[in-house]
């Protein structure tokens, strides 16, 4: 598909990760951000190529940097950055060229520190994982360049991994999922079935028993990456505890899971037991284990799930990468059913948990997502929950897995078939593939209104109908009408389920796709000291200054607590209640003024 | 002082102690407990005197236990248990006597696992933490008994000790405090003032830069028990970042900070200095630090205080020996300054954050003290969190601990001195010292009134008013006159301080000392979903039949949230809200009917 995204809200993410984030993210990956740890990975790959000496740096999974980075760039310049991103674009895959060993081989970790230990320790080495993400980039790569540059070394790398797994050959399958979607991708790519069959096999090994986690943790290749134990290995962390058609919730690694189930959907067409397992943890995950913003993963303890209905908002994980996941997944499973109501999942973690991921200046992102955030604690037990954003991160899979996502927006938005065009999301641009051209103009999510005009012959027009699980469908020949539909997207209070025992007694508003919450910041006082009305009325508030201009804020009457000073803990003088107006924003852009409270989830009157 | 308690209220408390804790206890340090793990507390004895071959069993401080055990039986035997309990006691200080080395040394770890280490690891090995069991140990045994056995065995000891430790010898001190509070009472019970000037030499060496313990962590001898790193220590958890005498925030490990505060406390009366900064320390803990039910300590990291006004009520730590510790500081506060203020808190934390330790039955322990449990979560920042009370823990300092607190309850209660009886406490019984007989009776905390009866000639009877940090004073010649006094404990509704971010908007509710709660038991669902007015109403509600037959249950009106059952997660429809009875009960009692939410504060309406 060629897409060209001109959208109010999203150009600025948009510009952001193609102009700020990429520059940002390749001069850390070049270890040329002053004041951050150096990543080293090109430095890792200098290494492995023999360009340089010296140590490897980094964790296991360094290359992965890299490799999201290229496909982000790659879809840069599918939408139209320039030669000097190509540039460097070339650069690196030249570099990863050179350091692929004959076989296929190419890790930078295994190459500088461990030759004898390759593919010996899956479960924590993070080679296929980082395998799958160079498929990724190569995919993505040849997709906008037509060059295969990046594209050979990945199918000399598939080759030399398929030569290896299989049955009759290694049983092992990674720790951390992604090759199986990457191989899945590869297929489509060159139209080579056995990468299809390698990612097949990749899932149905998963969850045999005895484990090949246990065995080879027992083997005597195996050294240990973090776990030097004798322990049994936790089998759920890495969902292989069952075989995957047998799963129907979501457990262990929030990202590894969703990647493990995007690359279920992504076979669930052809394997009605495998969609069958898809649908049950889907709706796991949103019926049972999905904060309001979209993020999941309520612990950071194995940045993992926990159990249903444990959602605390102060101790969220909620990881950006695993909201991206949960698009991903959902993304697929609205494909492979075409139904529409898995993208108001994808739109729910796109415009809440995963752009809150990035600040507004592009260069300070969120790895943690809380749903409630006091500054002042130090609390161990929140000790992860940050109240501002972080220049960058030694393990900095966030920023590149934002950038790749808001660069690759257009295959979320609007997905075109032989016999059909989806519209998914709302994102004012053009789409075009196979002749069929959608152009979609909206000032989504701000205004409900979204005119959609097709051109290219007979094909179903299919505009989802956002929270009503369906797409309004027109069937036609289509040469530039357009059809205007109108969505509420005015402000609404909604209250969580009773289980969610953090919650209860609260409130969030949302509008259209969008989370809101108090912050401190435009506020007379901490958002704890707010209560709000079920039938709270709310109205535009001043947009402030330091957000986007199209940004509505809103604001409400709230009965406020006014406590008295004193210097007990505790006192029998109750607080005074007065009316105040509250300021509600969208959550995506907390922490940009500065530390202070916040909260999602309001007290109710 | 002679004592005999007979009260409505303690003698429950008191004889599980006397006929159930302590013979579990010991059954415990046998290794007799069906289905605990076994302690091997006297094994280790056993091994260290030569009467057995084996292992070392258990913690570094396993001494410790039997020392604790020890103090407890002691009080009993001082209060009227027999010869049984006696006959273990003997055998178990022949044990010890046996076990010590001819120089005086006696610690089962170092005897029998690394005789070369002796005092190379102050910081952790707890050595002086043993030792100062021990020696506590010993001089209860010797005021109940008038026995010199252990007594015998601890002067040994503590005479070692002065010939290591001091000016021109080591400058070490502990790692844990403990031996601190020990010899100053070892120097009251022999008249022996080196004993006293090696609790003021360990105080004032904590604290010196470069620390002890850093340099001990470098030194050839040392060996690790726990931290094998190569970090500098911690210095704050210990209370070792400052002299304690410039020290004016509780910091680090909370039962070894009330242990050193403690031990200030003990030596402030004849030095300002550490007067003053006890009474710093102990603002801060009680002003900022301290939960409304005693507990202190925020954070199962390190069982340790976090910073001023961090109460979360759902992940606290708030160990049962912390609120023991703090009984103990604020007791010897009252008792230098002759202030009634501090027993407010002795009373906050007996009744509430410390009498939870125990069940009803006497056979399960709270090591954590949560102001909020769902028991249905798995949560990792909340596993620390028991929604039901445990049969024993290896590290199993709180039961024998709690049992050592309830069975000398009475130093607690009534303190006479040369010139005046302080009543502190209204615990029914006769107190007798020094010629001067003080008799109270009452139904406290049940009732209000409280009838002292005093003889001995012309003494200031001085009767703590709670509440009022003021005590009622009468100067006269007393021959059996009563005084009676009538207190409020109806019910009252607190509200936390507005820095306490947890609370907010909250309300708890107190009568007298006891701190209430409303439990899923007894109520129609769980507290959550339930609202009080600030104004709220209370009259007394059935007694639950689970509970001790003077239990005064209470319930209000209250709002209750019925939410309609939803598959999803998040909806707009609103919660319904009916009049309901919320029943309330004794927060000591939480958790004696099954499994259920919990919660100290309430949502306000």
């Amino acid at each position: 598909m060629k897409a060209r995204i001109d959208d109010t809200f999203w150009n600025r993410a948009i510009g952001l990760a193609r102009n700020v984030i990429l520059q940002y993210q390749w001069d850390a990956l070049n270890d040329n951000v002053p004041g951050a740890d150096g990543s080293g990975c090109l430095h890792n790959f200098r290494l492995a190529a023999g360009l340089e000496e010296g140590e490897f740096h980094g964790f296991v999974f360094q290359d992965s940097d890299l490799y999201k980075w290229l496909e982000a760039a790659s879809f840069a310049l599918a939408s139209g950055s320039g030669a000097d991103l190509e540039e460097k674009v070339d650069e690196a895959i030249a570099l990863i060229a050179k350091a692929q060993e004959p076989d296929g081989y190419v890790n930078t970790y295994f190459a500088i520190k461990a030759p004898e230990s390759k593919w010996a320790n899956l479960r924590e080495a993070h080679e296929l994982y980082c395998a799958g993400h160079l498929i990724e980039a190569a995919v993505a790569h040849y997709g906008a360049t037509g060059k295969k540059t990046l594209l050979d070394v990945a199918v000399k790398l598939a080759d030399l991994i398929d030569s290896v797994f299989g049955h009759g050959k290694s049983l092992g399958y990674p720790g951390h999922e992604e090759v199986e979607l990457a191989l899945v991708k590869l297929a489509k790519a060159t139209g080579e079935t056995r990468y299809l069959d390698l990612a097949k096999h990749f899932i149905s090994q998963r969850g045999s028993l005895p484990s090949y986690f246990d065995q080879e943790k027992k083997s005597l290749g195996f050294t240990a990456v973090w776990d030097s134990s004798n322990n049994p290995v936790n089998l759920a962390y890495h969902q292989a505890h069952l075989h995957p058609v047998d799963q129907d919730t979501a457990v262990g690694h929030a990202v590894r899971a969703m990647y493990l189930y995007s690359a279920m959907a992504d076979l669930a067409a052809e394997d009605d037991d495998l969609l069958s397992a898809c649908k049950k943890l889907y709706a796991n995950v949103t019926k049972r284990q999905m904060y309001i913003t979209g993020g999941v993963g309520s612990t950071p303890s194995g940045e993992a799930f926990t159990h249903d209905y444990d959602l605390p908002p102060d101790t969220a994980y909620s990881e950006t990468c695993a909201a991206i996941g949960l698009m991903m997944f959902a993304k697929r499973m609205g494909d492979v059913t075409g139904e529409a109501k898995y993208y108001d999942t994808v739109e729910r973690a796109l415009y809440n948990g995963v752009l809150s991921g990035v600040s507004l200046s592009g260069r300070e992102f969120f790895y943690v997502n809380p749903l409630s955030v006091h500054p002042g604690a130090s609390n161990p037990e929140r000790s992860h929950v940050k109240p501002v954003r972080q220049a960058w991160f030694p393990c900095a899979c966030c920023p590149p897995n934002l950038s790749r996502t808001l660069l690759s927006l257009a295959d979320y938005a609007v997905r075109i078939s032989e016999s059909a065009a989806y519209v998914n999301l709302f994102i004012s641009g053009e789409y075009e593939s196979g002749g069929k051209k959608v152009k979609i103009e909206t000032q989504y999510p701000y205004s409900g209104k979204v005119t959609v005009t097709a051109w290219g012959g007979r094909f179903a027009l299919k505009i989802r109908v956002p929270g009503q699980s369906r797409y309004q469908e027109e069937f036609r020949v289509w040469n530039g009408e357009a059809t205007v539909l109108e969505f509420d997207v005015s402000p609404r209070i909604l209250f969580s389920h009773p289980k969610l025992s953090y919650t209860r007694g609260m409130a969030a508003m949302c509008a259209g796709p969008l989370a809101y919450c108090a912050e401190e910041a435009g506020n007379s006082d901490s958002p704890d000291f707010f209560r709000i009305s079920p039938d709270s009325v709310f109205e535009l508030a001043e947009t402030p200054k330091e957000f986007p201009a199209e940004t509505k804020a809103y604001k409400t009457k709230a009965s406020k607590l006014i406590y008295s000073d004193s210097s007990s803990l505790y006192t029998q003088e109750p607080p005074i209640i007065e009316e105040a107006d509250l300021v509600l924003v969208p959550y995506h852009l907390w922490g940009n003024r500065g530390l202070g409270d916040m909260r999602v989830w309001l007290a109710l009157e």
